[in-house]
Order: C-alpha cells, then sequence, then structure tokens
C-alpha cells in the first residue's frame, strides 16, 4: 500500500498493530479521524495513553483495578472462600454479569501456551497457590476456555495446589441453553450426558 | 457494560467511536495495549495526533499531501489536462495501483448526501469547476461509487461545468473481470450491454 503521506502512513503502520486490524481497516479508521474534530483524536490519544500509564491492579485478584484492592476484593458481602479462577477481565465481566457468583475472582492473566511462550511463571499462578496453601480458601473454579491451553492450565495449577483439601471443581460444559440437541457438537453433548445434574436441581436456577 | 476501572472505561468509550468498532472490540483492543510495552500505545497516541495536527492538504487536488503540492500533482510527467474526480484518498490509492491512469485526480471528501447533512458547499466543488472553466482542462472523468450519492454529486458537478467544451466521461460499469455471467444482479448485467465497448479495443488491454 502506497501513502500520498509520511504522517498517514506511521499512523496506519500503528494502528495495524492492533490485533484484528489490518491496513484498509486502519486506513479508514484513521481517514475517519481526519473528519472529526481534532480534540477527538487528541481525546483518544490522552485516554489510551492514560490508561496505559497509570492502570493499576488489584493487589489480590490481579483484576484492573482504580485502586489497591478492586471492588469485588473488598467488598465484605461477598464470600472469600470461593475463587474463580479466570484468564483476563473480560471473563470477571462476563461472569458478574451471571449474577449467579457471590465470590471472589482470581485473574491468571493468560493461559500456559508454549506455542505464544507463556509459560506458568508470566502468569499469576504462585500468588493463587499461596492464597490456597494458607487455608482461607474453600474452593476454588476453574472458569479458563475449554481449550487444549485452558485444560494444561487448570491441571498446572491442580498439580501445584498437591493435596490441600479443599474442592477443585471446573464450570460446566453442555449444550447452551436454548441450543438443539441435534446440532451440537458430539464432545460437548458427550460431557453433557456425562456431567448430568440431578433434575430437582436443575429446576432450582429457572 | 461495567468495567472495574475507570480508565479502561475512558479508554473503551473513545476506541469505540471509531466506525465498525463496538464496545467489545474496544474492550479487546485495549487489553491488547495493555499486554504490550508501554511504549506500544505511547507510539500510537503519538503518531494519530501528529498525523492529525500536522497533516496537509494537496492545494491543486485536495489529496492528502507532506507538502502544497501532491507528488501527483507536482509530477510533470502526468498528465494534468485529465482529471480524475474522487471521493477520498483511498480511491485516489485504489486507482494508481491499478497503473491504468495517468493524469491527476481532484479529491472531493464526500459525496452530496442530504441525509448525513454532507450539501455541495461542504465538498471541494468550486475549486473543481474553477479548474474547468480556467480551460486547461481536457476531460474529467467521474470514479464516485456508484450509489445514489454517487451519481447525484456527478450531476451535481456535470450541471455546476454547465457548457464547458470539455469531455465528461464516467468510469464503466459492469460485469467484474473473472465473475460468471449468471451471478451478475440484473443493473449490472444491463449496464454492461449498454455501454459494450469494440472487441478489438478490449484485447489491447490484456
Amino acid at each position: 500500500m502506497e501513502f500520498s503521506s509520511k504522517l498517514i502512513e506511521k499512523a496506519v503502520n500503528e494502528m495495524s498493530q492492533l490485533p484484528g486490524i489490518g491496513k484498509r481497516t486502519a486506513l479508514r479508521l484513521v481517514l475517519h479521524l481526519l473528519k472529526q474534530p481534532k480534540e477527538q483524536t487528541g481525546f483518544l490519544a490522552q485516554a489510551i495513553v492514560t490508561m496505559r500509564e497509570d492502570i493499576k491492579y488489584c493487589d489480590s485478584c490481579h483484576n484492573i483495578s482504580d485502586s489497591v484492592l478492586c471492588e469485588i476484593c473488598s467488598n465484605k458481602n461477598r464470600n472469600h472462600q470461593i475463587i474463580c479462577v479466570v484468564e483476563d477481565i473480560r471473563d470477571v465481566m462476563a461472569i458478574e454479569n451471571t449474577g449467579q457468583f457471590r465470590g471472589i475472582y482470581h485473574v491468571l492473566g493468560g493461559k500456559i501456551s508454549p506455542i505464544d511462550g507463556v509459560g506458568p511463571s508470566q502468569l499469576n499462578i504462585t500468588t493463587l497457590v499461596q492464597k490456597v496453601k494458607s487455608g482461607s480458601v474453600n474452593e476454588i473454579i476453574f472458569a479458563l476456555s475449554s481449550t487444549m491451553e485452558g485444560d494444561t492450565t487448570n491441571f498446572y495449577i491442580y498439580k501445584q495446589i498437591g493435596d490441600s483439601e479443599i474442592i477443585v471443581s471446573t464450570i460446566a460444559r453442555g449444550i447452551s441453553v436454548g441450543d438443539e440437541l441435534e446440532y451440537a457438537d458430539e464432545v460437548t453433548l458427550g460431557r453433557s450426558i456425562l456431567h448430568r445434574v440431578p433434575f430437582e436441581k436443575s429446576l432450582k436456577n429457572n
């Protein structure tokens, strides 16, 4: 792609380093900014720089937070004995939206993935293991994606926790609510059957 | 969407004002920036702000340029008597990529679109009409999108030019090269037949 201006070229190159944004999309975004008032570009630039410079992470759960402890960890009405282990902040938001979980979280910051060069030491695993070993935890729930990397991470943490006498559970895999059985893949359907729940229990959540 | 940090919320809100970027995508981009070195966010912010502040437009064709005249307008090897009228810089890049056009361009900066509040006065039409009336132009080629707005803009400019004795043409509409006839829509196929070209002429471009 040849540009008539070095300034445009540089802006497009920077933009296109964002995930899912190619050169064409980046050019569209840049041309959009050119048509908007100058201030808007300033606000955008300011917002991302401030965010990157001033961001803090919760000391306890590693969730993104504006203070030392995030709102969830500092909430005394939540059950601090149940920890839900998630990959990143988006998963916290998704689970919070369900309104079904009243414990606290632990954000790993990724999954073990040798192919991407991510090992256990780059993730917030040590602090989780410490929390479990300190004896203040009753149950941990693995809520990582159901992929090879997710399963590996679950297993690694499980091994690290060792013989601590706590409940270790993982979120249920099965047919999505509203989905038809015939379109489900075999693995999912198989898990649904293996991990069936007592009918009376399933009634309670409706 | 509830965020655990005001900084994230602000960055996501600014990002999601870009076209085609919703809140979810914006969050994904913001989280990506958080995982990258701090400098990268700085470079991105700097690039878009510099671009927006320092951008110049070619005095002659209104294309984006780093100098008073763009590279195309200042190129003496190009035919300055043929002007190709386009909507924005992307169209200039697309036509330049074909290597089929050796004239110069005139960038309107949009199309007449009452529904979006864009009238002729917001576009670079006056300077085009002046150029034509000054007598230095032989032919103008309309290369706007084949939409209601594009056709309206073409017609408006055509009326403004009035009785100047120049050739006014529009790029050919027809079946895309490589496309099968049966899948073409009727209007396009109809235009292809109406605007058929002598077979010998079509051979030359292969």
